[in-house]
């Protein structure tokens, strides 16, 4: 399936160009045009999901896959000393684009990038009650 | 194999306790303790790698293929509108714990959560010759 609005899907089509890396029969890797850093990159499946949670066990593992290989490629390209994976769902998460793609952002110890990591504390017993619900919602 | 001072190691041989969700031969997903949101989990391999590019395809398939069940999980068990994967690697991206994890972080649009995300652009030529890069690291 594919969506004839969606950027990647025209990319994937060779409709729009795009500066590819990697390509196999479920995944294209390709250069982002407005990167957090050189050298970051995106990471998509070939079948349209607007979210992760659309994809089937299989049709994610068949793009995450590679992950660790781009990864370290990422890494020897531009010297970075570590990079970071993000995919995004959800406009309310930061995805731009609603195809699914996984970023792979190379860091350095100079760049200026991160997070606001406002990590909480859960009340006391507040965290059994979120792990029930999760457990709940697994069985659902 | 796994580290004996690694505390997600110990959380897996059951010698620290942690609030589980899910469990598979490969994989563990457990409630964050110090979360960015209610709700936020972290899903790790039960073998002990450092960071992604550490891991086979196939070990990285095992665990991803449970994210788009527990993203779901996550939206449903917190009412978040949608969620962030997020998967560090290197002290430098901002790991903590040296042993692969991938976060998911529920969003909904109240969050104060967020990135500095300052895109920029190449200058001409230059993607293309980071993309030359990537592909000439990706046949090293």
């Amino acid at each position: 399936m594919s969506e004839s609005t969606c950027v990647f899907c025209k990319i994937i089509a060779g409709e729009i160009p795009a500066l590819k890396v990697f390509e196999d029969d479920s995944t294209l890797a390709f250069v982002d045009i407005g990167p957090l850093a050189e050298g970051h990159l995106l990471v998509i499946p070939k079948e349209h999901y607007e979210v992760l949670q659309e994809m089937s066990p299989e049709a994610v593992a068949a793009v995450t896959r590679h992950l660790p290989r781009l990864g370290r490629a990422v890494m020897d390209a531009v010297s970075a000393e570590g990079y970071n994976v993000l995919q995004n769902n959800g406009r309310v998460s930061g995805q731009e684009v609603p195809h699914v793609h996984f970023h792979i952002i190379p860091r350095i110890a100079s760049d200026g990038l991160g997070y606001r990591w406002n990590a909480s504390k859960y009340e006391d017993g507040r965290d059994k009650e979120i792990q029930q619900r999760l457990i709940r919602a697994l069985q659902a």
